[in-house]
């Protein structure tokens, strides 16, 4: 495994560069009994799609998902399911220039230093098309979540430095404006922000929030493996996510512990509440069955059109210009990829919840 | 695995409990030839030992370390090391609250809800002592780091709201103050600041950020191994750590493209530079060859003396007064678990970073 | 994972189902700037094809491989390498016997057990197709071997009770007769017994032996992970593989220590030999550098045309007369099987025994 | 990981020499609420200890167990548990002639070529004691099976040439007599051989069965992690094993397709029967539900009184007779390791079945 396998039960293999001939990913580990459609795939799938709004690139990826195999009669067979995207829009490109400068914030130079060389065609295997294959997994690790009442919703938190204002939240708003905030005031604002932005070839990133509900507690394991700890790493693996927290984050270094500690109450029908939710629903690693909330920190895109210094493979200082059609932001796209990765690490922490219990354990097989 | 084993081609195995008998740690993968002598592993452990400052618990952990196997006239055989700490400071407690009674902030309640029940001496496994394990471990990571040039320095970045100026760095001074500052004066005023939680029966978190030096580039798989996203797996799994962030981390949400983008220059004497390093020495998940720098997000000690409304197991509200001396700040000796967090990880991946390429296989093995 | 994955640091996903759309494998772990063609896999998969002998099924399998990722400009790029082979041969079946009624031999009932159902077009997943795929990374491994001086040797040993003359062991008569025999007159008289079951609608066995050369000594691991351990997982996976045995084998359970143990000569060049190999190459799990020498054991193909006593689905006892055209012996087919797995368990162990010594990885890494 | 980790659900940890501090195991991933004393483990470990019959060392290993962490109340807590046994025995030997020189049939030379150098006291790593951290780890794997109903039972089959009589099978035969042989007649035999070997100053070897019941069907994963493919890694990994085979093993190579198939039937009380076990419990890789049986041959011990030709260190022939007392047999011995092997592999497969479908996860979650 050199990084492209994930998961210890639920586990997924991609492959597939951003020009070559397609993009795709085997999961094994999945249950048999699920019904799978090649439409519960696309579903998710369409949501990262390019060309939606003004502000992603009007390349068209047509990303039609095919179930190649491990469904048979609609349900999962619980063998392996392999999926492909074919890459249909090879229109001849001109990589002359790619593929001897070294683009600043890409991962050209660190490519070539690990490899030798590289697959320079669009970025190859660290183009953000390789998230394409993880939303196509999600989207099957979203079926199971589904089975068990697991409900998982990212948004845009912020563009640049316009953030939603917590007491307008509106789910269904994510749904509706172009960049997924759940806020229609921040989501005009931010929609300025943009368009300063891309006047002056430039781009912008964001936050993303995402929330789980439903997760029973019990999930996650102690030490190396907490559930916040393997969250961390599925997303800080997305490309552009340079910062992860949970609950109160960054910001719970600044408090005491007295406000820090989330009290616990029983309320009048015997439910066991939290007063506060500072820790995010996680403790000791391990879920507390009340809501998750972590977010992601996405710097701006690094394709802008602005001229920028550089060095070229042989050694000389030179400045480069990036042509083609990019987007000037790419978070309201990545939303659905922090909630594929979500689901992909929950599905698997999740089985292993049961292995934790002796009784479980036995509930399942006598 | 549920949770206590790391690594791939260095792997380490923990074990132990705060009260129980004692504490270790396997470590499988570490090559042979190594010199290695329990001085190396105490040297680390003794910046993690509690009782060194007015701000951690007085508590008398000898944690003196033993090596049990896989060293052999001084040098390591590339055979399992196991390591072991015992717990000598075994007085009676009365754990009759503790058993019952849920304190927020700790994982009494989870552990219960995943496992049944739960070894509530001390916090069992879900203490912080079981870091002590991974500092010895992380001891043994360092001495293979050293071989191949590799340097790791985490410090004290802030405390509550109190942060160094990066204009008075220090590098000594983190050995010098108890709180590991590079910052005299910082250090100063986040002492007042944490005589006065302490006053209040109150804590306090901060931020650690840590620096690697030293490192080659072609470090980190991509994908899903992003050498970000496996360090976020890491220092996220360490106890109270909330958050984790990367070069600008969260910052970076908030520029432009046009800033973000580090931009490559070759000096005088050609050597390749880089402008700036907003993104902390990785892109594309794989480790530039400059400097890596990152943070690490803690929160307020839990264990507060201040009264606290919870909840115990037979489904009572009630209140909680935690007894017994704890450290009203936890961030100074988090440090060392940082560096050894990070030295674990970075020997796994610079291992197969050989494996990346033909012609380094062939070096090595012909 | 569930299966379908295997191998650490050189890993490989299957998928795929006998009369699915199609079956392929995810390469993770292929170092890169190796030159690789489809030529290359092309030219195993045709040793493994059917329809070459009297004694294979005349079925027609095109098995044209395609390499959709991981090879750039005629080389590996150290990322996945994905490869595909589409089921061309898809006319219509009559399935409805085989849906309901479990064949001996054969892997229906135990599926339905396991999964609740099954894909019962061929024998879904658990098909001897499935080892194309198999063979298909085998032949990625090998390129890698052929740059470190590693060479595996499979041939057919014995067939029923017909095993060659050591005497008269030729090797290139391994690719000149049907049966994979580095004998012809026990090629011989193997087809003849040959004829003689297929007369009788009735199926042989036989034993391949492998032989590995220029294997550096020092690969494998001790306890868990010992050469031959790795390599009987590997072997005993291959479908109808019922033993597996190094060196002298079940033999040696019979001989005195005296007899079995290798003693060790310098000659008068001073070059190390052993005067006897027992071991097979093998001591302590451990590779000599030495040749390594195992054999495996093939069950007679389960799918024979005598009427069989078997039970359905619902419950009844019912017979079974297997249509179609199965070979009357599937070892010849397997070889090219048994040097694919070899391949791909040492590539793995290969590149572990660089990371056991200090010394090696500094030269890699400096 | 360097070969000392097993499992991937359950996993175990062994690390230790045989003339070191002592050794030991860690188990990480034994579910919650089991109970465990170090009765339970102890008792399985004084099978496996010397000095208890004329044919094994009479060396002194007390070999008593503690328990380190992981039980709190006398139940598994669900986290890692620590096994020590500590080497008590440490009387001075004069290692001056084994440093330098390589035993026949010993790892010493292969351990000096991976690692560079090699601890030599008794051994070392490569010894035959590392096994008792294989049984305790076992010992705990059968308290988990015990509570699932599954019972495991391994034999001594064969001595040198002195088989059992099938006939004349007699379970409590195995703990009465010093060999471990369910057939009085056949140990009284096979003792006389080895009076003779061990006049002759020379060893024997043997083959042990393992017959495992009550394990449910859909137990095994297909491709790489066949059931008989896991069990054939777990049990070749026994230091002396030199073969594996499942149910008519290497015999049914010879066997006719309509002989070796097991034909299905349905009793007059509706069970279904298997007409013969040539498969062995096992088809297509998973379990059948019905008995399982392999066996594993075991080579001659290595140590042997009588003078040996080899090499030393220093690039010379000389001749080598091994001092000290050695068991002229270890199978006797090697008998419980081969349950505790199988112990340790059926309970992580048995966790998994449970992960293969769906309606079995959502009855132990929900």
């Amino acid at each position: 495994m050199s990084g492209s396998i994930m998961g210890k039960n639920f586990s997924i293999a991609t492959w597939g560069e951003s020009h070559g001939k397609g993009l795709g990913v085997v999961i094994d580990g999945c249950p048999a009994g699920i019904p799978l459609s090649e439409e519960d795939i696309q579903k998710d799938l369409d949501r990262r799609r390019p060309g939606q709004s003004p502000f992603s690139t009007p390349r068209k990826e047509s990303d039609k998902i095919e179930i190649l195999s491990g469904v048979f009669e609609g349900r999962t067979t619980g063998t392996p399911i392999s999926l492909i995207l074919y890459n249909t829009n090879q229109r001849p490109y001109d990589y002359s220039e790619i593929s001897k400068i070294y683009r600043p914030g890409h991962a050209d130079y660190t490519y070539d230093q690990k490899y030798g060389f590289r697959d320079y065609r669009g970025g190859g295997r660290s183009s953000g098309r390789e998230t394409a294959a993880r939303v196509a997994a999600g989207a099957v690790a979203k079926k199971i979540l589904k089975e068990l009442g697991v409900q998982i919703t990212a948004y845009t938190l912020s563009i640049g430095d316009v953030e939603i204002d917590r007491s307008r939240f509106d789910h269904d708003e994510i749904y509706r404006n172009f960049l997924a905030m759940p806020d229609k005031e921040a989501a005009v604002r931010a929609e300025a922000l943009l368009h300063k932005r891309k006047e002056a070839e430039d781009s912008a990133g964001g936050v993303v929030e995402c929330l789980i509900e439903g997760l029973p507690s019990g999930v996650g394991e102690p030490v190396f493996e907490k559930l916040d700890a393997v969250l961390a790493r599925a997303i800080v693996s997305i490309g552009a996510v340079k910062g992860f927290e949970v609950g109160s984050g960054f910001a719970a270094s600044k408090m005491p512990g007295s406000y820090n500690n989330d009290e616990f109450r029983y309320d009048e029908e015997d439910r066991l509440h939290k007063l506060t939710n500072h820790a995010g629903g996680i403790t000791g690693g391990i879920s507390e069955g009340f809501p998750i909330v972590f977010r992601a920190a996405f710097k701006p895109t690094s394709s802008i059109h602005a001229k920028q210094k550089t060095v070229d493979k042989e050694g000389n200082n030179v400045e480069i210009q990036i042509e083609g059609r990019h987007d000037p932001i790419i978070v309201p796209r990545a939303v659905i990829v922090v909630e594929a990765m979500t689901a992909i690490t929950l599905v698997d922490y999740l089985f292993q919840r049961i292995l934790s219990r002796m009784d479980l354990i036995k509930k399942a097989l006598t």
